[in-house]
């Protein structure tokens, strides 16, 4: 776990610029931003992606999505809308080996979603 | 309730091609399929979007992640990778109102998402 910058980011032990945190979830800004919003939520427990969610973790990703919704209220852009995307191995474009969820706004989203 | 395409299709009273079916889920194929499996993972009861999720609803939520992440097993790209995409509002890109998840895969997704 030493090695996962986003559990070295829920110890303190690299900055970041939080936008949430609570016992089980954090949230901070995407380091390059594809949005004028571009937040990272994450819970602070290593899951290494969706691929490795248990039945039991249901509450948890809820409460992920739950979190970005909240989020997006704060960054003023729960009405001019959003587009949460979670990124899973290679053909998904996952880069951190650990769960996040991305919340984007601020423009509008293209489609196709990459 | 009766205008809404996906409350319809919940109902049985419009066609598409499940591939989930519970009491409070189902998810079928997108009908403009952006990827080689493009499936769309939603609740039978109607929310909106995104925004009008109560914090009771986690375990709801929760569960369409789980259930895609299943689909993407039965599918055969949860180890090549995919993308789950959920769309609120005008700039999110959201074309239908309620709530939906998009599972994306069997080819590389781009980056940004949209």
């Amino acid at each position: 776990m030493n090695d996962c910058i986003f559990c070295r980011i829920s110890e303190g032990a690299i900055p970041a610029t939080l936008v949430h945190a609570d016992p089980d979830i954090i949230a901070f800004r995407d380091i390059d931003p594809q949005a004028p919003t571009h937040v990272l939520v994450i819970p602070r427990r290593h899951v290494g992606s969706a691929n490795d969610l248990e039945a039991s973790d249901t509450e948890l990703v809820g409460r992920l999505v739950v979190v970005a919704r909240s989020i997006a209220r704060t960054e003023g852009i729960a009405e001019s809308g959003y587009r949460l995307v979670v990124n899973t191995g290679a053909d998904g474009g996952q880069s951190v080996g650990h769960l996040h969820l991305h919340l984007l706004g601020g423009r509008g989203l293209a489609w196709p979603p990459g």
